[in-house]
């Protein structure tokens, strides 16, 4: 029998791949990525390694169920199969599921976490998550779902890292407002965080604004955004 | 003039180190190491670096200042520092105080973020932060102040992690129950998290107990850790 490593990839810079990540993804017969997986994650594959694009951007691309699949046979035939998701793959990754999947069939399974885009995409810029008077905690949460408690969020005064988020910035802007936020609070939005194309506006959240963005983007609220210092400053192009 | 790489170690196992990370530290002259920090992540210093200790553990220790002048003095004197931080510097790591401190000085300054234990020590266990029907937000606090509102986080209806929160543990029970949290919610304590010393408890929010742990452990509560599966049978003895 052979093993599947749920392998967390960074939030964009291959440098961000942890060592763990890299060693096991030497060891692997198949490697299935995932379309936000930065490319060059993969020149620690060997050579003869074969990788199998599984993107489901925009809601196309593979199923879920094909991913499960090739994973489970591979394993079964005695391979070494290397799972590689954009950031981390219990946050927002849905490595849950597919680690259940392989569980339910008897594979042997080691996860190894990566840096989640929520928290290394804010380091790029200088934006510390916590920090003392200003931010007790720090909440990630979905932007594209209808579930959100936001006057909950609000009252948490946790610094709030908002994924997929571009394209309801408006409603997650009126309801974080409805909810009694400061339109003044800091905010900022990042695309392409970590990596050469990174753009980033950095505003309040009154002033938040889709914009020239297309995403795949962050959004950061809170008084820590108001200490970013861009220190990057030959990958960090203002947007 | 040199430099200062504000790097975060990871959660416990210098595998979980980024290679970014082990890069900044090939090349520092000077290390400063939190007493949090596993020692097996000093292998990729130089063998004729300064290595300087600046444990704080329960208080004690080194001072604020005094880290922060080794740094601007190397730093201004053409020496790289690499300040080595548990887990990732920009939560409840105080990097924010130290990185404005060294920028005030007009230092370089390079952030390189880590796995934080709130995402890295669960993997371990196999508990997905968010899981669809289950969580759609995760959030992480520390549980060593008084300054939460558990009320706001249960309705948020995100994973709750909980950093330093062993010492208050009763306390965290008790303020999540008067919030309305179910006592079934489930839960689990994690010490040590991802080394071969990690002990773990996994059971109910109304079954929570500090009971032979020292720390430092983590607290999660929710109903995602009702899916935990230790994959790591060799590492995770449970307590």
């Amino acid at each position: 029998m052979g093993k599947v490593y749920l392998i967390g990839a960074g939030p964009g810079d291959p440098q961000l791949m942890t060592l763990k990540a890299a060693r096991a993804l030497c060891r692997a017969d198949v490697v299935l990525v995932d379309a936000l997986v930065n490319r060059g994650c993969l020149a620690h594959a060997r050579p003869d390694a074969r990788i199998v694009e599984v993107g489901k951007r925009a809601g196309g691309g593979t199923s879920q169920a094909f991913i499960e699949k090739v994973m489970v046979q591979t394993a079964k035939n005695g391979g070494t199969v290397a799972r590689l998701k954009g950031g981390d793959p219990f946050v927002f990754g849905r490595g849950g599921e597919e680690l259940r999947a392989l569980l339910a069939a008897g594979i042997e399974v080691e996860v190894i976490p990566g840096i989640t885009a929520g928290i290394g995409v804010p380091a790029a810029l200088g934006i510390p998550l916590t920090h003392r008077e200003l931010a007790h905690g720090v909440s990630f949460i979905t932007g594209h779902g209808a579930e959100v408690d936001w006057a909950a969020l609000v009252r948490s005064k946790t610094t709030l890292v908002i994924y997929m988020g571009l394209r309801n910035l408006e409603k997650i802007v009126s309801g974080l407002g409805a909810a009694g936020m400061d339109p003044r609070t800091p905010a900022c939005v990042i695309e392409n965080g970590t990596l050469g194309t990174q753009r980033h506006v950095i505003t309040r959240l009154g002033a938040l604004s889709s914009a020239g963005f297309r995403g795949p983007a962050l959004i950061v609220v809170g008084a820590v955004v108001g200490l970013a210092n861009v220190m990057n400053s030959q990958k960090a192009k203002a947007a």
